[in-house]
């Protein structure tokens, strides 16, 4: 644990997911150097001993392996990309790991502009939520170099628990965004079921104890249900950052030619609740649109 | 198990779950007379010692209870309520247990027949697939009154294990349509998600590995997933009754003033599956659709 013969690793942005992921880095023994927009969420992990860095460009110019887990793809962009950004000041030889969901052009775009300076870069955009980065148990879809893919993976290993490697740079973009395809239609279900059966005097909480381990079960049944029918709409995944992605997703399937109106439907829906006050709730607010109608 | 102190009971559809059904229920030592639209279905019962009758009100005659699992609405009110059918044929006493999955007001009309003429009347739909009836795991979910429950409780631990009342007679439908919205968003997803998958180039079956234990995780994604990137469509549950179960649904819903886009969507995609040839394949078929743009 003298942190000797591990990488120097910098990590970029310390939110609900971040913060937990570097923690997990610290505990299995890594230096980090962290930034993040707000600095004071930095702060437990610089108690731990972090080093707090003033941008992504310094983060990135003193670490062997950087690890990037922001909002936006146009964060990616900006830190990745800017002049003094991350790559522009990135060590020769380093491995940048852009954990973030984001597209997977703007991937491959950055590891063109990485190889060009001899430097690797790699998407591993994860799923899990909070509750995962908590646990160490997220899974990591990797799309990169397969060199640079087991060069990461001691890294992912302190992180989570499922982890695959989908193909060249951008493959992990690719396999998260249809990780949220899923979940969008998932979520549908799940919220319009069980307000169709709360609307018509059902005892729900039964409903999900009676059904969630037949055909109707799913993580989103058993995780998010319970919380819907307290009326704890808190966020594990912002409703702004999922409609981000399946906005991402229909992007991106319309250019592989697929029509998919069940993302189609979700994406409206979760548009609506985002416009109505609800961008900052978790995905399980989608269940305040049903709810609403009853008022 | 002599079964002497069982009632007798009555079986009404003997098709892929009331053939497993019936069979568990012979299993557990319950003397079965049975009746199927087409009789040959019968036979592996009636070797094994079932009574086969020509006509749903023949097993009503001699029954104490009747069960019943058959296809449509339109089958279930037939069988009840037409003149020599199972509530007018049906002993003083005796318990008539739909487990058809067929709409809240028909239940709730079958139950007031029944008990005009001293006989009770429950509706008790079930979730778990052809997979469920076959290892009594099926979820069952009651509607009707608090005594009939107690009385059929035997019976329903015999063929399902999350056993459930909801309500008074209709409740089990309602319960059941809430679970059949549910599926439908989450069979979307699922198809969805791994046609964007396989038509970006991913492997898939990697992608199920890597996400089913986290949030895009389902019984669905599951059991279905694999089947479908095998080509398998063979029916567990038919994309025929889905239909019909979801348009129920819908109804009900309207009905309730609750607009479901998600099922909209999943309904008018399964609707389009059945008028182009797949109303005989299992749910998972959804994914041909998908597929088939491809083409």
């Amino acid at each position: 644990m003298t942190g000797e013969a591990l990488p120097s690793v910098g990590f970029i942005g310390i939110g609900v997911m971040g913060g937990a992921m570097a923690g997990h880095l610290m505990d299995a023994g890594y230096k980090l150097r962290v930034h993040n927009r707000s600095a004071s969420k930095c702060r437990v992990l610089a108690d731990r001993g972090a080093e707090l860095m003033a941008s992504p460009g310094d983060v990135s110019a003193a670490s062997d392996v950087v690890i990037t887990m922001v909002g936006f793809p146009k964060d990616v962009e900006e830190i990745y990309l800017s002049p003094g950004g991350i790559v522009e000041r990135a060590r020769v030889g380093a491995l940048l790991i852009d954990m973030t969901t984001s597209s997977r052009e703007l991937a491959a775009g950055i590891y063109e502009a990485a190889r060009a300076r001899g430097v690797s870069a790699c998407d591993a955009p994860v799923t899990g939520g909070d509750r995962g980065a908590r646990d160490g148990t997220l899974s990591i879809l990797f799309g990169g170099d397969e060199a640079d893919y087991e060069r990461a993976l001691p890294l992912f290993r302190v992180m989570g628990k499922n982890i695959e490697r989908f193909g060249p740079a951008g493959s992990g973009q690719t396999a998260k965004l249809a990780n949220q395809i899923i979940i969008a239609g998932t979520m549908l279900g799940v919220c319009e079921g069980l307000a169709y059966a709360e609307k018509s005097g059902l005892d729900a909480a039964a409903l999900i104890e009676c059904v969630s381990s037949g055909a109707a079960g799913s993580w989103s049944l058993s995780n998010y249900g319970p919380r819907i029918l307290k009326g704890d709409f808190a966020p594990g995944f912002f409703v702004k950052h999922f409609v981000k992605d399946m906005a991402l997703a229909g992007e991106s399937a319309a250019s592989a030619g697929l029509s998919l109106k069940g993302l189609d439907a979700a994406l409206e829906q979760y548009r609506r609740l985002a416009e109505s006050g609800g961008a900052e709730d978790g995905t399980q607010g989608l269940y305040k649109l049903y709810r609403g109608r009853e008022a």
